[in-house]
This record gives C-alpha cells, sequence and structure tokens, in this order.
C-alpha cells in the first residue's frame, strides 16, 4: 500500500510522540465500557493503540492493519507497555475472516485520508458493527494549517505534502468531507466536530511539541516523494521545513491546525 | 477611513445578522460587572454594541467609532432596540478627548484586521484602562476559512478578500498574529484561543447562516475593490460568490471558519 509519510523509524518515533501530546483533544470523549469488543482499524505502529488500551482497560481490543511491518513495531510496543487486553493481527479489512457484527465498537484514526476508497472502506465497518454498535472516526486536514511568521518556502513545503497526498490518490482535505462521507457510507453521526489545536509563545513546550513532534516530521515524511516528482525546488523544500521548524522558537510564532471527529452509528 | 466591507446597507444588515449569529461563540467569557464603565472601540454600525449592552445589562457603555455615518446607524439601533446603557459618539481612538485610565473594561471586536498600525491602537487603549481592568479583543483570520465542495473560482474569490484587505495595508490574517501583537503592546494576555465555527449539512440552519449570512455576504463587500483592481476576473468573481453560497445547499456542503479571542491585562 502506498503510504505518503512511509514506515522509517523516525516515522514510528513522530507517531508516538504526536499521539501523546494529542491524546487528550483526540480521545476525549471516546469511552468503550468494560466487556466491550473494540476493533482498531489501520493500528499502523500503535500510537493510537496504546493510548485505547490503557484508557479503556476492560475491553478486548483488536488492532490490525495491511502493513507487516507496522503491525510488528505495534505488537513490540504493546508488550513493552505490558497491555493484556490487545491483540495485533496483520489483516486486510476486506479480507479478515471474522464473521458479520463481531464487534461493538470500531475506531478508526488517520487511516482514511490514505485511502482511495474511504467510503468502501466505511461501508465494511459497517457490516462489522454488532447492534448498537458505534464507529468513531478521527481524520485531519491539511488545507487547516496555518502559521506565523508565514514565508513562501514553508508554504511551498507545506503544499508540498498536500500535493504529494493527491498525488497517490489520496485526500489531504478530508476532514471537512467527514460528515458526508458517513452519510454516503450509511451512518447516522451523532456528531462530526473540529477538535483544533492552536499553540503560541504563551506555551513554548505545547508550540514546540506541536511543531517540532507533529508538523516539521509529518511533512518531511513526504520528502521523497516530493523531491522525486520535483513537487517543490530542493532549495525550497529545506527552506521550507527550517522556516516551520523556526516557527516555534519566535517570539511571533503560533501553529493552528484541526483534526475533525465523528461519532456515528450505523442508519439502520 | 479605508474600510474594505464598505458602508451599504446590506454591509449593516450582514453585520447586525452576523452577531446574532455567531453571539454565543464570540462571548462566551466576556460579563462585565455592573457598575463597570466599558469602552467599545470600532463600533461599527452597533453589531456588538447592542449584545455587550443586552448581555451585560449593568455596565455604563461608551461605544466610539471614527464613521459618522456608521456611529449614526448604531445610535439609531441603540434606540430602536430601547437600550438605556449606552453612549454611541462618533470618535477618533487617537484624540478622544478622555484622560486616562477612564475605563475599567475595553472591547474591540472586527477592528485591529482593518488597522494600518493596529500595535499603535492597542498601546492606546492601554493608557485609557484603570488599574486592574481589562482589553479583550476579537478578530478574525481570513487564512483560516475552508469548505466543500471546493471549487477553483470560490478559491479565487475568497484570494480576492484577502487580497484587497492586504491591498489597503491592513491584515486579513490577524487572527494568528493576536498573542504577539498583545505582547508588543504591552499586555499579559490571561487568554488568546481560537473560536472555530463549523457547519455541515447536519444542521442545515447553521450552514445557511454562515455561509450566506456571514461569508458571502463578507466577501461580496470587497466586489468593487477587487474588480476594479482586476484581482480577479469578473466572471470567475461571480461563479465564486455563486459556489461558495451553494455550499450551504450541497449535500457535501461544510464550511469552518475560525475567529480569535484574547482577554488581558496590562502588563504593569
Amino acid at each position: 500500500m502506498s503510504y505518503v509519510h512511509g514506515y522509517s523509524d523516525r516515522e514510528t518515533q513522530r507517531l508516538l510522540e504526536q499521539s501523546l501530546i494529542l491524546e487528550d483533544l483526540l480521545h476525549e470523549g471516546t469511552r468503550f465500557p468494560s466487556g466491550s469488543r473494540v476493533l482498531e482499524v489501520g493500528c499502523g505502529v500503535g500510537a493510537q493503540t496504546s493510548i485505547l488500551a490503557r484508557r479503556n482497560p476492560g475491553i478486548h481490543l483488536t488492532s490490525i492493519d495491511i502493513s507487516e511491518e507496522s503491525v510488528e513495531k505495534a505488537g513490540g510496543l504493546v508488550s513493552e507497555l505490558g497491555l493484556k487486553n490487545v491483540t495485533v493481527k496483520q489483516a486486510d479489512l476486506f479480507n479478515l475472516g471474522i464473521e458479520k457484527a463481531a464487534f461493538d465498537h470500531i475506531f478508526i484514526c488517520f487511516v482514511l485520508e490514505h485511502l482511495k476508497e474511504p467510503t468502501k472502506a466505511l461501508r465494511k465497518t459497517k457490516e462489522l458493527l454488532a447492534k448498537g454498535g458505534t464507529l468513531t472516526v478521527i481524520e485531519g486536514d491539511h488545507g487547516s494549517g496555518f502559521w506565523t511568521p508565514e514565508s513562501i518556502p514553508s508554504r511551498l513545503s507545506w503544499r508540498g505534502l498536500i500535493d504529494s497526498q493527491l498525488n497517490l490518490g489520496h485526500d489531504p482535505n478530508i476532514g471537512r468531507k467527514l460528515y458526508p462521507l458517513l452519510i454516503e457510507a450509511g451512518f447516522e453521526p451523532e456528531y462530526v466536530e473540529p477538535r483544533p489545536v492552536y499553540a503560541d509563545r504563551s506555551d513554548p513546550v505545547l508550540l514546540n511539541g506541536v511543531v517540532n513532534k507533529i508538523i516539521v516530521p509529518m511533512v518531511r515524511s513526504a520528502e521523497h516523494q516530493v523531491l522525486e516528482e520535483k513537487m517543490v525546488d530542493q532549495a525550497k523544500w529545506k527552506q521550507g521545513l527550517k522556516d516551520l521548524s523556526a516557527v516555534s522558537s519566535h517570539m511571533e510564532g503560533s501553529f493552528f491546525y484541526t483534526w475533525f471527529k465523528g461519532l456515528t452509528t450505523p442508519n439502520s
């Protein structure tokens, strides 16, 4: 599967650090009853898996990913943290070998933006949900990002991230479309809402975390594709990453980005 | 004074309707004690004036604006609503003829984005604040706006609004800079935070209100300047406004925009 961010160790580090900085922002409102059978689709290196399992100690969590390499890392993390309520396995959502209605709740985070047919994936999750079950979806929207100081190279490199995802046939701006996607796939959303992060120099630790542990590594992960496809001139690209990183230490620095979170039930 | 939105009756209507849709979003957290002397700087046609006076019935509110025409409208609205605790007058912040430290609280909404020297205005308000007083500032950020479906003309017309404001030497993206501006002007912010509005087809009334009572009229108010300066081709401009308006009735429609609100005290 083509994945804009790649599978490097640096990327694994980004995903783990990012998930802790954003834990309260993204997981607020997600609480599964003890005994629930929960499926996490597209668990990657286990960044959200470990949070889900820790915050919901009574659940039986099954976390799947199509990438063997990611699943191995996720499994390692789960062992390392001593989480007993998680089964991690390599699997394709469309070929799961699990009977219908096998899960009480399904959780998908940062996955639909990397798929060519997100609606198809959502429809599949609907089949897997037991009566009364819920689906929780969290996705970003790269069109929502803005910052100051905003240099031309920093804008170009951000644009490079967006274009490299578009180039794979994926949707970097999927957050704003989450509500209609859920409707199209046959769900009835209880809510779809923005979960924005904003940081400025009043909280240098948060600003540095957002900029240098989430944003810059996320943009950098598209480097290979951006440069290979000549989406941005190499010198401008490097300067853009430098300028983005400097947002965190600039006295005028601020950064804004929003994710979208939806909680929904099947419509029949 | 150059003002991107102009002073037409249609614009007055926009400002009044917008203020009611956004009342809870923007005024939450703004509550002045009974007996306070409050100054509103740049009251325009009185859209926020009437809300401030209604939500804080015990205050003595003085609302000023540099435009004689706007002040007349604001005065008319105040009389019409029977608000007894408001004095509206035409005045220049820099030539007020009021002694220093004359106000307990100052309120500024959608004003700094239309000034060439916002820091200078903020410094002036500092002089007018009594010991222990607060300054509340609310500003938009046009770089924060995004929507779906997103056509090329709709993007161009949005860009036209931004460019027409830049062309006047003003800052359409001031929201993200509110924190450093306040610091530079000698304030200590208690908070600066985004106040986002997001609407989709789950709430067609809100979506229509945001798109057709706030966004489209706001963009349209820049029409004269955009077309005169040929910032956008006339046909594209008209199509852009049409496409933006259609966001509200499209099954996939959604709109996101964020304002920034700061509450602050002088730093000494």
